[in-house]
């Protein structure tokens, strides 16, 4: 099975919320009545502008948890790196792993042969953490022998400011594979929530329409459906 | 008019939420089957044994976000001090200071000719905020003028956790009196959506049965009810 | 007297410690020997990449402390508004507010009757202070009366990557006067001791040599010596 | 060899820096003067109270940077999930694994056969890593098949107060060993630098005189000095 990356659950009516918030910085408007007459053309305007001035702080008022399936501890070992977010992971250290569950990197699945290679030493290292739980080793210790590509199970919270941040950096092409594969679902997910604060995220070519890195890819995506479309199956 | 906290958004289910994701840690549950099969019993257990072994991390999955009027800015500039959480407050640089509105310490007005004296002096500091801005001075420079005690509004998101340490700070009886009263109603808000959740919220003595202050009050609060009852008007 | 922004302690070898930990990631190199073997050249243009590039994570291991005092209230109701970062800031609910201490703005200070306006309104604030404290007022609720101008003191500390994010806003035009002034001040000490990591600091408009906001002051500055240069007295 | 942990900066004067911020809190003493007339004997007083009321917030100006060699990604997991600290680690998809490096967990170091076991599946495991270099697989993808005992070296960055709840959580017999035996090292190495601040820092058993962990291990330690004697050799 794919990794899986679904929404658990999310702040209801982002848009809404952050353009609210937003408008009660500059207005003379009450606190209490501010989701009120609020246009959804005047939010798109406002919401726009925020991006582009890089004023984002009210982007934080609005956030959104996922429940991901089947991804390695090589990706959750970047993904946790993000610290402006909240995160509840299956514990190694007390849950016994069953049987071997691993991502196979794509420029490792397409040789028949290295592949062969890679699931073999997998189930290898499998046998080897069976036999050290059955001699009485840990559960915490044994799982020293698992490989990084082991799937792990994580729930993951951001706000929207955070998630922008997270996009630039985790949908460029210099990202590594898996969690730009991750990022991509995430973003496809909260696009569909909310369409206003997402209109325009991803990595700088996208959101710039110039990239920031020294060391440029040569390859810029021209828009956000083209970075949403750039699927990569493992 | 008093001090006004409404909630303006928050996750929905919260309680679902936290215990779904406190139990991916422990269990080999799919992370995206999560929500089923969590009995409401069984959800009340986990989150009881969450906060009394002081496992907060599941908390941070939902937020809860407040729009807040008539708040003084001695308030917000104590409430801004905590720093996991975001806020959108009115801007004084921008928004124009249409007629005076300060908070008045009960213990002022309790005293009718101290509570004349500070009315008085800020109906004269406005005036003179009036005419600095007639004169040109910038609202920016002019607002330098205007007591402390001058009415802000601002929207202010928490996630549980941070919500949690907030009222065990907040609502301790040597806390200041009008963050007090807004963290109180903060959590009248809050039981009502997440009754798991801050079942067992507030300070130390209600949480733990115990002060945890060096220098106590000598006045601990019984339960939550108490606390919940102590209203301050101002 | 004017404001006030001193030094009060830094970690060592600001530059050396942030180029080490950057080095530690792309090379194999020991954690242990990591100052050992970097000349100040190859110091200095690893750190000019990371600047460049924004993979500003290893300049969070230095850290600087500032003492400041005779800043108002509106600058630090600003300044803690940065969330990653440490404040200890003097407490009006213990301390008693001896004298009239405030900041004058210089758009007041240039018109001799307004300027005599902003005093007078001052003292009789502060009359009412002293007025209610003697009447058996709270420290903690007298305080209302006193205006913005109000003069504080703090303890600051920023780690060098929130300092650059903090001089990007804070230095630039449109930023409001005094948390500019402060921010100049902090600019120049720290050059001091991180030359190279401070060497390219500031707006926009210095850094990248474009200015990033949609509502531009149309002045950008040419470079940090010009930022430094612009001295605002009061 | 075994893991290592160096002290390779910190913030001078610890202990002065931050009785000095704190009294600079309740006192009316200029923030320029805030490290004079402070005697060690009224630091010591201050800096117990403030630990034992928990107003642990002064402490956050001073910080501890450390270079850790020979820890597994097993603990870097655990450590990076600390969010108010800093981090520089050993990337795996830029730098070559030259050769297999990893922890042995002390419960298989004590059985011969198992060791043996344990050693040859890490070396198969690097061999297939090897050759999936070799055959032109990128090196972040041929790390998938390294096990979690592999070693790391990262800069780790938190200050005084992180440090404190850091060793709350780590140093209590019920943390992993790895982590345990990297925060007893840190924990010796500050409270050199740093005897007042670190004088009473440790698991609850310690700080409290009681446990606050629902699920006790039943063996509290009776004092820092027996944290601190208690080593692991791995």
């Amino acid at each position: 099975m794919s990794v899986s990356v679904e929404l658990l659950s999310f702040t209801p009516e982002p848009d809404r919320v952050v353009a609210a918030s937003a408008k009660l910085c500059y207005s003379d408007v009450s606190a209490c009545n501010l989701k009120e007459g609020l246009s959804d053309h005047q939010s798109a305007k406002l919401l726009a502008h925020l991006v582009k001035s890089g004023h984002m702080s009210p982007f934080e008022h609005v956030a959104f948890t996922f429940a991901m399936d089947g991804l390695s501890r090589v990706c959750t070992h970047q993904l946790v790196r993000h610290r402006l977010a909240s995160y509840s992971q299956q514990s190694q250290r007390y849950v016994l792993m069953e049987k071997p569950e691993v991502v196979v990197p794509p420029s490792i699945t397409k040789d028949g042969a290295l592949k062969d290679k890679y699931m073999k030493i997998v189930q290898n290292s499998f046998e080897v953490y069976k036999l050290l739980v059955e001699r009485g080793v840990p559960r915490e210790d044994a799982r020293y022998v698992l490989p990084h590509s082991w799937k792990t199970r994580i729930v993951v919270t951001m706000n929207a400011r955070e998630l922008h941040h997270f996009f630039s950096l985790r949908l460029c092409r210099r990202a590594q594979w898996e969690i730009r594969e991750v990022a991509r679902r995430m973003l496809l997910l909260v696009r569909e929530k909310a369409p206003l604060i997402f209109k325009l995220a991803g990595p700088s070519c996208v959101v710039y329409g110039k990239c920031k890195e020294v060391s440029s890819c040569g390859e810029p995506y021209k828009n956000v459906e083209e970075v949403l479309a750039d699927v990569l199956d493992f």
